[in-house]
């Protein structure tokens, strides 16, 4: 299925997610857990749901975090006006949370009402923010056609098995082996009755869910091959990181949209050639009243940036057009939305204080759409 | 052995270190390979052979590096200032590049005089630029004592080994395995042993030296829990918090030396209170004609940043002992050191213009020691 699209297959479909959050954050070396850090300014989980959330076909998202969180965990969801979002209290190992998060679905034990059960629910880690619906996508098929699916990777280092006098008894061929990463994806019976099944042992020492489904329901997992962007913030130095993909996420990528009149979409195409050896930029020349098919495209593509170039003289139903489309396509739920408006002014008759006033317009309008994660900007060019 | 200090145990031992950087980068999905991308301007790999070349009891650094690098490796060495370093041709895969790196010590093949054999020989990967001392010490130590030695870090996700139809057959039990890491280090008869008998399939396929000293030497080397430092950079994320903990580094501590007189003995400690809640800071009062353990300490604790309040009239040659105490201590090899001079000024009778002209001098000064690496301000409060 293409990303982005509202067909894709698993849409047909019920599906939730469940987010182990409950890690303590000991390996970071730091007293906050990293799904609870801020990256931007904003707790990594809050990433991770919005990954989540951008994902129409996806109904609930499940948060499991330790008691002490749970209120932290609330007012995120109200700060970031987080949407289909349970929080439910996690248990003291891994596998105990993921269960926790499960039988929402299945028991009256941790909400009054219960959730609708899925036919596929995906287990993915709060600390894996960079999560794609193409992955997510695979995984849940995979998991409607095996019962079992998880992302994998390469192994970075070579896997050794040590003795018991702490010296190397055997090592790992690295080809054979994988890492077993995270989007994994489940028929909800199947792993629910295996986490009914497990021994307490599984859920106080084990932590791999395909492990439970493989031990107690026989269920071999499609392995699907991830991107290297499904990693695990684990260490402080993986916050960092994390930090420098979302800056670059926010600024790799910008489209030029145009209005059709030649001698605009002429200086769309100046602007394109300009900015191109810097930046991936896109120029499209629409009528913004039409639904382009070609913006909606650019939309599902996660663009940030666009740079939009009026001539005639500002109309601000039309801006607002875009901006609809632009919430509507849930690309302002994941990072601020960036619209420059231009409003290029070719005839030889408009007086200076006349374009001021439109941008006094631009600036009150810019006011109410920041609400929407939408940060517009105005420029006025006046050019003879 | 406490790092740092001349006389650590590794000493007595001849020690060379042999660091592949070969590598072709395809990881980071750009041109240019790993060991080469620029972080904070400067090449990664320059980074990896300071970090050896700041440890007196290694004699000789090899990079190897793939024939259409020799000459960039060659300009990093000029441009940077490296000693002690000879470049080696790599060959096409990772054992073949160690192989060579090591034939400089034993065979007349790479170069025209040989090397003084060492007794160990360290391998690491010129991609792990944050390796301490206290690390290469152990491996070394172990090395010696057994043979082989590797740092070795807890797995950081479970893995799994897949059937044939690409799902999976069953997952390791991740408490009873390790990834193996660099550095490692061998009796250089050892490795060099279990190069030589080798086969060509090893060299081609084969990744692991701890393996080849196992298979070909029966040497089953020590295993050495290491830091969370010590991993490789493989992504481009990775570059990303290489980037951020080099700026950290930079800046998380400063060193306040005052002279003993009680007045700026208590600027000093005024000055720690100050800065304590932002920074790490340390405060002495030493007399710099002696040559303070105290001091060596902190030099050996990895200080780059050193403010140096003086009282009395300012003495070019007492601070030409200081700058000659922090390059003898090596730091100034891995990072610019910043040497802020304080001349505080609390007599009544010395005139702005008399101030300004030592600030002159400081700055004529300043210009002199900056080839070593050492950045020096100078800045002059006259306080009544």
């Amino acid at each position: 299925p293409s990303p982005g699209s509202r067909d894709a297959r698993p849409a047909v479909t019920p599906v939730a997610a469940v987010l182990p959050a409950g890690g303590s954050g000991e390996r970071l070396g730091g007293a906050t857990p990293k799904q609870f850090c801020a990256v931007q300014g904003r707790p990594l989980v809050s990433y991770t749901v919005r990954a989540m959330e951008r994902i129409s076909w996806i109904a609930d998202i499940i948060v499991v975090v330790s008691p002490e969180n749970i209120e932290i965990m609330k007012s995120i969801i109200e700060r970031y006006g987080h949407k289909r979002v349970t929080i439910v209290k996690g248990g003291i190992t891994r596998h105990r949370s993921i269960f926790n998060g499960l039988k929402v679905f299945a028991e009256n034990e941790f909400s009054n009402h219960l959730l609708q059960k899925p036919e596929v629910v995906i287990i993915h880690d709060a600390v894996r923010p960079f999560v794609e619906e193409d992955i997510l996508s695979k995984v849940v098929m995979a998991a409607k056609e095996h019962g079992a699916a998880g992302a994998i990777r390469p192994l970075v280092s070579t896997v050794i098995a040590s003795a018991a006098d702490g010296c190397l008894d055997h090592s790992l061929e690295r080809a054979r082996y994988r890492a077993s990463e995270m989007p994994q994806a489940f028929l909800f019976d199947i792993i629910y009755e295996a986490y009914r099944q497990c021994t307490d042992y599984d859920l106080d020492y084990g932590t791999e869910c395909l492990h439970l489904a493989l031990k107690y329901c026989k269920t071999n997992a499609k392995l699907v091959e991830g991107t290297a962007d499904l990693w695990k913030v684990t260490y402080k130095r993986d916050l960092y990181a994390a930090e420098s993909i979302i800056k670059d996420n926010l600024s790799q990528q910008v489209c030029v949209i145009t209005d059709v009149k030649e001698a605009v979409a002429q200086v769309g195409f100046l602007l394109h050639e300009c900015l191109k050896s810097q930046i991936k930029v896109e120029a499209i020349s629409i009528s913004l009243s039409k639904n382009d098919s070609h913006l909606q495209n650019i939309f599902s593509g996660q663009c940030y940036n666009f740079v939009c170039i009026k001539g005639k003289k500002y109309a601000i139903q039309e801006t607002q057009q875009l901006v609809d489309m632009l919430e509507k396509s849930n690309i302002p739920l994941l990072y601020p939305v960036v619209l420059i408006l231009v409003h290029l002014d070719i005839s030889e008759n408009i007086s200076f204080s006349i374009g001021m006033e439109e941008l006094t317009r631009i600036k009150k309008f810019a006011r109410e759409v920041k609400k929407k994660n939408i940060l517009v900007y105005g420029l006025l060019i006046q050019y003879k």
